[in-house]
């Protein structure tokens, strides 16, 4: 029997009391929908996450797929799932109607695809990919090419890829050399390699369709000469129908310390020189194209980290409810029986810890779902612009948190376990190995770094910084309607304020040195981070102060753990920031004098 | 070729330049001694970790012991590196000559095995427990025992194991249900089920001893009835042969996420009512022999994680100096070629934590096995005296620090490597998930925390803490005596005075409420053992400085690089206490408030 996947009370807490997704019925995308349909959407998520994906996560991971030099094959229970997936609807979720989509809003379709990534998140990478690709390919692909890849994609009839990185090029993009010469029918010719190609081959579906950033001969040097192309593994004619081989080649499959369900792929295109491309867009505008996929993937690596967190949390505290372990200190009596794990101050830490990391990861990982709703259906064009622009802010954020701190939560999830949670025999060594991937992949945590410092707060003479500091003051003064939210409503504002005190210093350095300017951004993201954390902990607090309010029984004893561990997040965790802002108000340079010799 | 498994420069600057190691000659028992012995015994260690260990250290972990309900077979290289280790006399390194041992200091010894533990800490493993076990003998068996035992022990012709932990009690010895029944000719009847017995069952030797904790019937409940036994696989006859099986059986390998070479076994013994066992030393005082192992493979544990962290290190610095990756902030011309890793600050960050962690968890391990000598050689009695407290109030520091930072080194190794580091074609994967046990054996973090501030600070008056302080005070005067070291040296004792302020806080409370006073001790351990290790780098700056002002050219760069490191720690890491301790003076009772409904 797999372990619950999610606490679902706290998932409808987050979508409906926190994020108010009821509202968004109102607008005209969504006047069909109801609070009805959405929790039947997530009912349905929720027993095909339980049913089809669970139950194979630990065997996925001890049979990875194979490749015999022809073919990858897995175990069958992957295809099962995948095709469950796509009988649902679930891959064309949040598409128009005419698609065969749902129509569902962006919070609720990712509230919907989280499930599945806490139930198995290496199997839910298949769909969870070609959602992002079929996204792509619906924005900026031409109508023919939306009407021979979009219904295949959103029915799971194909699967889709991302195609970025390659061997010499892993996070510089403009190093790659993956070449696209233009053929007379309009068509490109491809050749080149991509390492770590996700999903890049395998049966599960009738084709795989691949989007490839390459370089058309003549372009610009470095990132202004990629165009981006899509490149299926098998032909398609242009009323969709599936024709011979295209000249992809897989090279071998990677092996990985954990989401190993997953075929990570290396790729070979264009081998004997005939791998036809079909160009999206305009050339050398790929990246920007690329970039929309991108940054949604990586609030699903976001989410995706979240969930492995989450999953490992609910293990552990079922653990500890059950195991009986130890006494109390000073409770000597060996003839007493031993007390559960739960009761130990320090497993109550380790269970506290793991609950605000993941259940504040997934509030900030849904509320830039949210975001994505306000940014399309937003009442006005201020709301979506600055809907917008918070994304933008916040994405690197959703990507990294989680990454770092729900993988924490991992790790205190196996502790919680003792010496069983380091054996194969729990479900949580392997969460923790799965998690390990998500700091690195869609823009390691320090591409992220210098995406925020460099690029985000810095972008529009910081409006991004301003906006979000009046969201934050709108909610310090909701909270300042508690009394017991009136400490964590002023330290917000202060450890604000230590921010954007911090962002000015690093500004003046950023005009004489960019170098030294962004030297420690790393230390700017987990500090930021830390700080819309405790933001997304206060907005729970607030909903949860005012569901206490309403003196609902059934619920008190959730709103009270929701109460409590946004105290113990603003208790034990924010006051970390401070001695990260000091160190970076005094713009150290210990890694830029540190000499190579030296080490 | 498998990676570097040491600094070796790094590894002669600690012992001889730190510890001074050359004054111990000076000692009767190490008078035969001089630098040269020690460091041939060092080459030797040295030469037999790269030759014997390191090449099948991923072998190991990727084809586990099997047991097919008979026998355990593991892959050959195994037998043949602890047979290599064994007939270079390393397992009596420290022992007597007259036992066929080396007398080398504990200090060398420790040393020597540390580069066992980075190159292999699972096959190194078998020939560690050994030695802890035939010090329990050696010092706590009776003449007849250490004759059986020792000498077969001590030339490796049979492997030990320490038999503690079974299902129902785990972190609880007091708990256990084995009972030793006594026979009439003087030996016991063994009866119960142990479970995590490292090295339980193999074939590498010709026979297998484990050390039991048991209960004799009619004892006290709880720790107060525990015993020690010499369980043999096989009988002894007096004469040291080996006879007949004893009733001992394997009941099961345990699969775990890492440290996959060692066998983790279930153990069953007296099954068929047919286990003998010797008693050791006298009844129901079975734990503090137990202890005396125990506090040993405490400081052991702390060390192998220190050394995966190492070796990690050394493999992220070869990634970071030889892969061409990006360029600088600013540098956007793509036709210029690639920077090399190690020149981005963020690569250089990772590496200075690594650095840091490594080395002064290198530092502080070997110092503790300094005091170890010092207990056992020092030249007067309060020497002695004053070196074992000390010994115990860093022996869950030496524990548990290293086994939290080291393995986030081996987290940054993976990360310097981005993809590469997350797949098995590269080390530093297997690092990590090895390491990963390290928290949890031996006594998990939290116990070393109650260990720590329940019993540690508080003995003899906290007079542990005052020795301790002296020390800091003699280090600080040292440095002061260098101006680039005085800001560090104000640091430290501001450092040291925040924490006997927080130990003065927490002690009022301890007398009230034991329960309150325990409740954080985790986060003193961690603020504890940073200010611990922050004091070890400023030991490490001393001697750099001392070294630089000697003006010989080859070792500036590496005398460099430690007083820059010892920056950083004082720069990024030791202002975290201060957030610590001021959340341990507020006796923060979220961990005790926290019901366990509200989950």
């Amino acid at each position: 029997m797999p372990d619950t996947i999610i606490n679902r009370r706290d998932l409808e807490f987050q979508v409906f009391e926190v994020l108010d997704t009821d509202a968004l019925t109102t607008r005209a995308r969504y006047a069909d929908h109801t609070r009805e349909t959405f929790v039947a959407a997530l009912d349905t998520a929720h027993t095909i996450a339980t049913e089809k994906f669970a139950p194979h996560n630990r065997k996925a991971d001890a049979n990875e797929p194979l490749f015999d030099g022809q073919r990858v094959t897995m175990i069958a229970e992957v295809k099962e799932a995948v095709q469950a997936f796509s009988d649902a609807g679930l891959i064309a979720a949040s598409h128009d109607y005419e698609l065969g989509g749902m129509q569902l809003p962006e919070t609720i379709a990712q509230a919907c695809l989280s499930l599945f990534k806490s139930a198995n998140v290496a199997t839910a990478s298949y769909p969870g990919l070609t959602i992002a690709n079929a996204n792509v390919i619906s924005r900026f692909g031409s109508p023919v090419q939306k009407k021979k890849y979009l219904p295949a994609l959103l029915s799971g009839r194909f699967f889709g890829t991302m195609a970025l990185t390659e061997p010499q090029a892993g996070s510089s993009l403009s190093d790659i050399t993956t070449t696209a010469a233009p053929n007379p029918d309009g068509t490109y010719s491809i050749r080149g390699n991509k390492i770590f190609i996700s999903g890049g081959d395998h049966e599960l579906t009738e084709n795989i369709v691949h989007l490839v950033l390459a370089k058309i001969p003549g372009g610009a040097p470095g990132v202004k000469g990629i165009s981006l192309f899509i490149v299926p593994k098998f032909l398609v004619n242009d009323d969709g129908a599936t024709g011979p081989r295209n000249d992809v080649t897989l090279t071998g499959l990677i092996h990985k310390m954990g989401w190993r369900g997953t075929t990570s792929t290396m790729l070979s295109f264009g081998e004997k020189g005939q791998c036809i491309g079909e160009l999206v867009g305009e050339p050398h505008k790929g990246l920007s194209y690329m970039f929309h996929m991108m940054n949604e993937a990586r609030i699903g690596v976001g989410m995706g980290a979240v969930m492995l967190g989450y999953r490992g949390y609910l293990a552990a505290l079922d653990y500890a409810r059950g195991r009986p372990q130890g006494r109390a200190p000073g409770a000597k009596n060996a003839l007493e029986p031993q007390v559960k794990l739960i009761e130990h101050a320090d497993v109550r830490r380790m269970l506290l810890a793991q609950k605000a990391y993941v259940e504040g990861g997934y509030g900030l990982c849904l509320y830039t779902s949210w975001l994505v709703d306000e940014q399309s259906t937003g009442e006005t064009e201020t709301a979506r612009h600055e809907a917008g622009l918070l994304l933008d802010l916040l994405t690197p954020v959703a990507k990294s948190w989680p990454s770092q701190w729900c993988l924490e939560a991992n790790n205190l999830a196996i502790q919680v376990h003792g010496g069983y949670g380091y054996t194969r025999e729990y479900s949580v060594e392997q969460f923790y190995r799965d998690n390990r991937l998500n700091p690195i992949h869609e823009g390691t945590h320090g591409i992220q770094a210098l995406d925020l410092l460099g690029r985000k707060i810095m972008m529009e003479n910081g409006a991004a910084l301003e906006l979000l500091s009046r969201h934050m003051h709108d909610s310090i003064v909701l909270a300042s309607a508690y009394e017991q939210l009136q400490p964590h409503a002023r330290a917000l504002k202060a450890a604000f304020a230590d921010i954007q005190n911090t962002v000015q210093h690093i500004k003046s350095a950023l005009a004489d040195d960019a170098v030294l300017g962004l030297a420690n951004a790393s230390v700017f993201l987990e500090s930021f981070g830390h700080v819309v954390i405790a933001w997304i902990w206060l907005r729970h607090a607030v909903a949860a102060a005012e569901g206490l309010a309403k003196n609902n029984p059934v619920d008190a004893d959730f709103y009270q753990g929701k109460l409590r561990v946004c105290r113990w997040f603003y208790q034990w965790e924010l006051p970390k920031t401070e001695a990260q802002n000091k160190l970076l108000r005094s713009l150290d340079d210990s890694t830029l004098t540190m000499e190579a010799a030296w080490f």
